[in-house]
């Protein structure tokens, strides 16, 4: 009834218990929510028949089972987990049927939706040892209704493996690179494509990698035009903002 | 005359000349862009009708006149040079009808092209000390013909300013946010929209601002979904992606 | 038996044993503390009827034990443990009735005090994970006699949960505000309130968070005036210093 | 007349021309500000009859006497400017009485107000090359109404200087302590009273200093109770703050 | 038959059934190692018959297994697996015969080979922490056909051991220098030789070596002419470098 | 028999077997340590009759009690071990008797020697976390023939404390002064006494104390003259330092 | 008359005119340096018949003149200004017969004194760069009664040359090593020698030296027993130190 | 006449007049240089009849020119002076005939030598800003007699340009790859061919750039085997190894 004060005073306008002037203060010392400003929920729309993002660091079984429970009963049908270990995965997998993606640490509820984006989203990785990130990235992509290309292995130290996929890159919408180490293939990419690349740094590597800083520097520095970053490690993000660029949004 | 040597070779096989096999080996030692491989200058069509880019640091008024004589030879419009002093300005100026942006040190040969983007870029910035860099942003993403909303001195520490202008960003369809010492805009601004936010850090302030860095965490960090980030003062980045993101391009 | 020795020598002087002159000398040799110099031990009076606190950190639960038996001994009400380990509050409820709050970390002896300080402390944090860092300052500042007010899960990111709460905020005396990852919170309330604010970044957060410098460096920063920040998780302190503030102390 | 739009749709549903239902949903859509929400200026009433501050770093010499003309013209009787250069109060000082101070970039525009704190403000600073950014803290604290003792060059390598002004120190309602090199300063002072003690990096030194990082970090870890910290370099903050702490502010 | 495309299109041309620029336009389309382009393996020609090298790291036994039997299969001799557990190389050793060197971390499958470079490879370490990583560059080096000569326990901090070594030293062709803590010892022996030093920093030490930043930045300001610097712990890297010097390449 | 190759070479000459020119020559050739130059152990003299230390930090059980055994033989009276756990402690007392700090992580084979120093050796530290380190450097400084005086938790927080001891501190002939968190201890101590003071970080606190770090930058921008530095935990290094200083060396 | 107040207070308990009781209030309220406590200037002592030091940076020429003029109207013989610009020492050399030494930034009113120190004080440097450190190092150390020998470009990188002063460092009481760049030469002398070495790190070199980060690494990591460290480029420290160790003090 | 002294002793052992256990005495005690140990200047062999290498920086044109001299009164065909600056050069020009590169900040004395090592050295580089470190690393390549090829504009951000020029860097015996930024250069390059590659990075850029620290760690974190890196900026460095590794040096 979350708007009920606002109308009472409303009401108490239209029918002459309160003036105009006092309906005004009134107004004003109304809790920001009560007017129904704006975005109770920002996401709704963009998530809307696709799929409910839980962060699941941090929380327990019960919570996420719970949440998930109130998501389905709102006829969620695509529920996406994150962060998840295998042991919640498991817990949680006892009350609801979840797909559970161990190298990504991602679980699923329900069924990936059709995409319904612009183009393809391209997921970029430099070698195996990326791939948990890449996954999350690629994952919530296609969770958010995305068709997903997945390159994987094609580091910047083996130049012809990408080469040998250029045509791929090259009709992508839009492209995740994630990359530990020195971090150069967003720039490489971004060099060979006009579309956007999004950059995700991994935390993978030893000694002056310095747990993704290295690699996290190289591609804010990146030469090419069209290159942006998100944080280390942080695959979802990069998954949901290029599905934020293959859909549209925010125009017509 | 770039694809001479490898229809040379082809038309060797085509009379007999060459054998399939030997034309393969002469193929292999073909200097790649003698291949017409792929894409020459990936960004032409992008700018194709909008405008070239020249990047003014380090460039003498002589480089600067000569290379923008050579893209109006070829019929360019509209010409951006970014990171341009005063003093080169002046010096182009005496050759090219040159405008001069003192503030944001872009200079800008011929008219501004009419926006054929999806949607407005809007540009937001906390402070005044923002602006540099935030014009920057703004007259790139207008050379490349996009339509730019400009909300200046929309700070986090003084949200009513921010909050006023809610329509505004709401509308968008992606958002540049300039900001230097805490850099806290993207993430309120990311919080509020459905839009990608491209983050830019400014080397503003003092002390444990290090010159942009702690601006950069910030937005690295941020905890809303659809923000990514650039490198600090990195305004024409900020706005080329914003134009990337605001055009069609790489599907259909 | 403290200032005997001072004592001794003034009578020593009063009975003509001790010439004045020898009398100031062997004052100042006389270890600083026997001349009762000024404050024994500063924070009596602050929490004389409130609460004392022991570090937990690096304790045994002997120690711990035998420090709790003796403040009790003098009458003291409330015992404050911060940093204590599930195990050790285990070990220590065994002779002391204890209330552990697991969370915090933080174990009680004794009750809580009632609140004496000017106004309500605010407690604020941006999202769940901040919590053991926020109630490790709410219930400090409980224990030192404050109203504490939680408005917890109230991130930058999410406005509209903030903005719904604006009532509360303007009302606090003082308010604590923990963050981890952008850390932008204290900003944004900082830009909303006229009382203190007191910054406390939190350690969570993964890849460019480092342990939280980013949330650390977005608080210095500020842009809003009337913001100060303690060392990373140092919930206590913030609390303490909420405290502080909240009560008259210093002047009359 | 900002309000007129609430007004008007208000008065809308006064005369029966719009329903309730309808006016809440132009309500909702009409800009934050226009409802009168909250604080336009969160600081004026701290400010009333004070000081009003400028931070005059970045502004031309007309911008700063026009604000300050619009200030005066509005009654306000004490102006203070920050970060300002010589150059710059010399231009302002052909417009208006200024009184500028050197050492900490400060001008004054009008009188200094009577203090009207609940104490004293204690600046402290260990020695005389961290006064430019101690006598910031200082004038900012009496342009906002405070009573002020400058501590000065009682830097914890000679102790007694410290120590014989213990009675100074200890009658303090709040204290600004400005350290530099190693930072060590608000510690001691702060294990010495009961009262809040601001920390004040100074960005001065040389070689491991880096910038005043050396002292910040120093303040950040320390071990006395109620010692916070604002930026290096950050003298109006402090002081800013101290007046905060020193007024009564938010409660009753 | 990688090349079967290629080939069938330049078959095309020659029967005539592709015109030259047809079969032009069809070989851009051809993905990149479908021309055989250049390097399909580079490092083949290298490690001929001497050693293959598996990277350990985050594989499982059973990929270890089955790409070391696949190597096996073409005749390959040597077969080098660093960053290797002892875990990992019992459960390979179930179905290969493979040599483990623990402190190494490595394991050798098959017989090393000749060393055939033209000189000799020192290895030298300042103690007895650092023989991990430089049991991986001399093994490593060996594996690749190099005499290596292990000087451990050499370091600056005891010159009179590194001086009694001078006549081996003084005759390598190539060193690698490892350290950790200071990393005083490639600048040292850069200053004895007249050969390329390969400075490995070492990750041992404690506090203020940072994991072996210190030795690495050490590394770097060497005054020494010759000297160049890998990754922190990279001893595989400094004795393939090491190999490569040591042998004839690319030239002639 | 180090020196006999040279000696055998000299005697050659002497017998007219060799020409001066030729043994000139061959003694080039020799190993620098044949010659006997200088100080085959340079530190043998001052541990004469004092004690010997091994750096237990990865060694083994047995090499250390084969080390111990030797020296002992060699009537060594006292031998200090650093760095060793309590499992290894266990197991080389199996062989020796050995008496075991647990705290410091010394062993101590032998009984302490009688001190021989000059003056005494004040062990100072801030807090009881910094223990650890300031035990290891006592026991360092006893068995190497020193009177060490310790003055453990007299923090800067709490200067009462520490200037309760005056008369001992300033007594000593050479201080180390651990401390950890804002590492303001040396300082302080510094300014009150005239003898040189070694400052010892330690790697405790949280937080921004980042392992050392902070108290280490503390300590190197000391503005007390007479204070210097050695590693974070090094509390050898600094029972070392204090023992050299209190003994005569290199000169008389 | 400093002690006047407290003998006063002791004269009124011999006369009966105060009792004890109220004496010991009354101490208790006088300022500490009133009691004669201890050590009103502690380097007093330590520089009588020798040096008195002024830290010129930041004093202007009168302030220098002054200060200069009431030492030498004490007696004092040597008079040594640190960190005194060019400028600063020809307008000082107006009123006082001031010696200059521009490398060092040093300059000196009087004569130096007869050193009376225990030994020779050794200065060492690595190359020419590093002179205007070491040279402050060592007119410091001469100024303060000591004989100090200059080894300069004895750099790690040529050993030889260091190697060939064998003797000269062999022979001393305590080194000060001054090194930029990688900073290795306290770790190569601390290895060679048994007397104190006090590290000093030049901000000189370019890249990763990072303005003597990297030579301050180093040193705080080396490896040889009985080296310490003080901030970089403080020469002053370095022989402020080093006079210390050389003169009897604290003891006996 | 260097040996005499040894000589004398060993003359007197042989004429009897000292007994072989004085002359080993007495040998100890010779300066080690006297013992005409090793190598005086272990580089003149390197550079006979190549080039003699004077650092610019810091040095006079008196110093310079003095050096010069007497190195071309020995008949030295080639003298490179790095890190010179125009007006150094021109007064060193006087007296000299030098030619100045200003770009590289190197003059260069005589002519140049013939090429005289196994290859070629490939210099690289990404931008055109890059192009001062790399005409130092190519000129300090070509004074040491080395056939240097210069591929300059091909940066990862343009992979067709790089490409085009396989043929050249496949061919190289050594390439030194200078890059800023990014600093991915090398890396694609190390994965391109079989031959060292020497990574310079350079300190340009901006923001993240961080003088070149960004640079630095993406080299140090390459994927590529047979990368090492040199300190930032360091093109003499780099050229100066080319040099060594394209030379036969150390061994037969």
């Amino acid at each position: 009834m979350k708007n009920l004060g606002a109308m009472e005073i409303l009401n108490g306008v239209k029918s002459g218990e309160l003036s105009p002037e006092d309906a005004l203060l009134k107004l004003r010392l109304q809790p920001y929510e009560d007017l129904g400003y704006a975005r109770v929920d920002h996401h709704r729309e963009l998530r809307q028949g696709i799929a409910e993002v839980i962060y699941g660091e941090g929380k327990t079984a019960e919570q996420i089972t719970g949440i998930a429970s109130a998501m389905l009963s709102k006829n969620q049908k695509t529920i996406l987990i994150t962060r998840m270990s295998s042991a919640l995965a498991e817990a949680v997998g006892k009350n609801h049927v979840l797909k559970y993606h161990e190298l990504a640490r991602v679980g699923i509820i329900g069924d990936m939706p059709e995409p319904n984006g612009i183009g393809t989203v391209v997921v970029a990785t430099g070698g195996t040892t990326d791939l948990p990130v890449a996954e999350e990235a690629a994952l919530t992509a296609e969770a958010l209704g995305n068709e997903v290309v997945r390159l994987y292995d094609v580091g910047v130290a083996g130049l012809h493996r990408l080469l040998s996929k250029l045509d791929v890159i090259m009709k992508a919408r839009v492209i995740v690179a994630v990359a530990g180490m020195e971090g150069a293939l967003p720039s490489v990419i971004g060099g060979l494509v006009d579309c956007p690349v999004i950059a995700v740094p991994a935390s993978i590597g030893y000694g002056a990698s310095f747990g993704g800083l290295s690699a996290l520097l190289t591609m804010l520095n990146s030469c090419a035009s069209g290159v942006c970053v998100v944080n280390i490690d942080n695959g979802f993000g990069g998954g949901y903002l290029a599905s934020m660029i293959n859909h549209k949004r925010g125009a017509e």
